[in-house]
């Protein structure tokens, strides 16, 4: 897959051995010699070509190393073998290189110990971790004729996710179990338990908890790390971890690196050195100077290698200030007079309405959705209601629904206070500057033409579409000059009452209930009812003795 | 994390909502803005920067639409809003966009279907998968004006793992349950069950029931390919499949349109569109001309991008051709006289010597290890066996250990076949044009030397090494020129006896022993005793009637 992907790969033949295409561009240099066993992908076969002047970095697996591999490389200079600090690894990298010397070649060896999990190392060091991923980038310019690197490093694993979990070797039982309220700190990347098992901690404080003690003075294996130093971060995907968690684990390592006065030069996030599916992250921590920055932003061709930004990390980057909402232009100067009075006894009503429904709507409701649509409008009704008492609405109908339109998106919720955002905000716009009856059918239009655009309902879905489709085509009789405008609405709001009836017998198109469709729904549909409701409370009002009518 | 990690991005203050840094670039242009759910990183903050002349993709979460957000980038000339097709992100993006409308931005929408997993789409149609990172990669170069894009894209969903998951809500159950066998086809990114339950198939059929479906012309959603046809595949982590996997799907996949006579211009493998850690893959196709290469290709700051190399995907690589092994120059011409003959009997004694004694070795590593010791060492007394029936050993020293050491290296396995494999490496190399006896010292000190400094062990550690350092400590009296060498050979004998003896009594330092450190071992180490009766059984063959000291 990976030599599939990547045109500037090759395989050697009969081998897994992956070769970058280039090879005799490497002629008089360094060649720089990569690997280990698979299930850490990407590496290490994925950091071939992370350079172009240094030669090449070829991912070899342990079996074919015996067989003298770096005559592959012969025009190189001198070979470097990059090792991750394992036994296994070290024998079979070792006897490479003592191959590959008894047939004359150059071949030195670094071994990479960058885990910091064992405050008392065993004879065996410090294992090689993701840190290695960093001296495969460095490594790559300059040479420096570097043989074995120890303690520059800090690494430290720990398992951290909603759903922790170890990896598991394909075909085998997980190597370790965990309790799902319990995390591991300092495990290894082929299935070794950690040192320390504790609850699961909220990520600031697991994170702080890795820091501390990959830095710890009293740890032997620790990256001494002083206010003012200047480190390359990597937040380490072992395999198994969300994205989300990933950058929630990131925030939370700038954070605490910069409470401690250091300068994250470059923070690296992804999918470095793995361990199968194991759902943790490692942090690696790189003391670094401009020279290694430099390095570390080095273009590469390595498909592996992130497409980072040249940057230092923060939380403190200065935001950007929210702009205050555009002043609303309020012609309707202070809200008072006959048009305020008439549409606060409309409100009132639709009001009203739509609280002594409350349990009706969750009844019918219940049959198809979630049983909250009374709820709803009644969220609804109680915020139109608070926004009345704070101010006088706008009698001009353009500013009274896009007001009502802002007063349901921010407190009614759910998709419903969307579809009614949507319809409000569109039939404010056919208002704009007109208040005229045929105004009104234009706006019923138009609100229904957005709700279906983005709602993707049409009549018939048994939605409220259904109810307010009805409503809307009795009021284009408003067009007419001689219409009597409330004569029309009442006979729009009979239609809508029959359509919201008829949904009785219709199945599903949309929204929840559409998920239903199993058994016949025997009730009508609530929003269809709510709306018709709404509308005969509109009437209603408008027909109040206080009332003129339009 | 995102933002504290990437340079160029900063937040909105009080809002979750990604902005690029540089929007005064963007007067006069066309500003993207996208956004949706989080849950999917680095969807879609993470796109963020995606190019650098059209404007930004501002990663925007949905609660915050419906405040008017397009008012934030105001200097553009006019704003694009990509959206998956989902209801919940048109209800808020339409709501978004006639807002702003409303205050004369001038907006438009484009919603992406790209998934292509029902053969007969309901109302809803086609969700908005993977393929949405693409359009907004394309769409970043000449403005198209595009409205909705219907059915250019194909996208189909598997879970496909030895472990295959569903995801769960951070703090809920899984969305739904898979046996651990089976795998499912055409889910989706918000947990929805998917259309086709089946037994795991391997990657290869996977893959190509997958592929099947998405271009099945009888399935309404599916993506026309004939051959000849060029695309770019996007082989997409859903979030919890190892690298690994991801790797075998992405190498299947593009077999598989290989022989379907398709040319695949980019692959683009890693983790697009995410669904938390849900372990799964999806397989997205775009259909491009040069013009949409291109755009894939243009350079990008957005870091969710991988670091693509310019160039089709293809299994047909040519494979560099493995070059012959080293011609061995064995100057031993035809293996005969007497200096042959004694190899012989010394080698054959050595290997009836650990024929003997597998059963003893096996019952001593059962206490410390995993009991085949005994059989590793058959294993190579039975590879010299076969290999000296198939052509006489050379007697000169230097290539008698080299061939020694790659048929150890070759057939032994384990570590000790790398650790004999090391040792007489460097043996060898030591006895290069060389055969008296204070060579035989030097080689045995280099072997050592070898075997420690990649093997990590010292003496006193209860290994192979306790018995071989004894001996070696003998040895160095081989190079007074008075020395009797088998006499001196017989006290190294004697040493290395006693020093496996010894190891009864010690703890374990190193390999495998070394686990076990709560209860002390009671047994010699087997490997120590192994390598003393060796330069016994070598002793033995020298001091054969038919042998000459040397």
């Amino acid at each position: 897959g990976l030599v599939a992907c990547n045109p500037g790969l090759r395989l050697l033949q009969g081998h897994r051995v992956v070769l970058r295409d280039d090879l005799p561009a490497i002629r008089g240099r360094v060649a720089l010699l990569s690997g280990g066993g698979s299930g850490h992908e990407p590496a290490h076969a994925g950091w071939s070509r992370l350079g172009t002047h240094q030669g090449g970095i070829l991912g070899f697996l342990l079996p074919v190393l015996h067989h003298s591999c770096c005559f592959y490389i012969h025009p190189a200079a001198g070979i470097l073998l990059i090792v991750k600090n394992y036994t296994g690894d070290r024998l079979n990298f070792g006897m490479a290189l003592e191959r590959a010397r008894a047939e004359g070649a150059d071949v030195r060896m670094v071994v990479v110990g960058d885990d910091c999990a064992f405050a008392t190392p065993g004879k065996a060091g410090r294992r090689g971790i993701c840190g290695t991923v960093l001296i495969h980038k460095v490594l790559l310019g300059p040479f420096m004729g570097i043989w074995e690197i120890w303690g520059i490093w800090g690494g430290a694993e720990s398992p951290k996710s909603p759903h922790l979990s170890p990896c598991s070797i394909p075909g085998s039982k997980p190597s370790f179990q965990l309790a799902e309220d319990e995390m591991e700190l300092g495990l290894g990347i082929h299935g070794e338990a950690g040192v320390r098992r504790m609850k699961v901690l909220p990520a600031d404080k697991a994170v702080e908890t890795m820091l501390k003690h990959m830095t710890d003075p009293s740890n032997a294996s620790h990256l001494s790390l002083t206010p003012g130093s200047s480190v390359v971060l990597v937040v380490n995907n072992l395999g198994g971890l969300s994205c989300l968690e990933l950058g929630i684990v990131a925030g939370a390592a700038v954070r605490c690196l910069e409470n401690r006065g250091i300068r994250i030069a470059r923070a690296l996030v992804g999918s470095f050195m793995t361990a199968l599916e194991m759902a943790g992250v490692s942090l690696t921590l790189m003391l670094v100077d401009e020279e290694l920055v430099r390095l570390i932003d080095a273009k590469t061709t390595a498909m592996a290698w992130p497409n980072i930004v040249t940057g230092p990390a923060t939380t403190r980057r200065e935001e950007v200030p929210a702009p205050a909402e555009a002043p609303r232009k309020l012609q309707d100067e202070t809200g008072t007079g006959p048009g305020t009075a008439r549409v606060q006894r409309v409100l009132q009503r639709v009001c009203s309405t739509l609280l002594d429904m409350q349990d009706r709507l969750n009844e019918l409701d219940r049959g198809a959705g979630d049983g909250d649509c009374g709820h709803t409008h009644a969220r609804a009704a109680q915020a139109i209601q608070a926004w009345m008492r704070s101010r006088p609405p706008p009698a001009a109908p353009s500013h009274l629904l896009s007001a009502l339109a802002d007063v349901l998106l921010e407190q009614m919720g759910g998709s419903s206070g969307v579809l009614y955002g949507l319809f409000l905000t569109a039939a404010a716009q056919s208002l704009r500057g007109r208040s005229d009856s045929p105004a009104w059918a234009d706006a019923m239009d138009a609100g229904i033409e957005a709700m279906q655009r983005y709602g993707g309902a049409a009549p018939g879905d048994r939605t409220m579409l259904d109810s307010l489709f009805a409503a809307a085509q009795a009021l284009h009789s408003l067009r007419s000059p001689s219409a009597d405008p409330l004569q029309v609405l009442a006979t729009a709001v009979q239609r809508a009452e029959a359509a919201a009836e008829a949904t009785r017998h219709m199945e599903a198109g949309a929204g929840r209930a559409s998920y239903i469709r199993s058994s016949r729904l025997e009730q009508p549909d609530p929003g269809a009812v709510a709306v018709a409701a709404v509308l005969g409370a509109v009437l209603e009002g408008l027909r109040d003795p206080m009332g003129t009518p339009q």
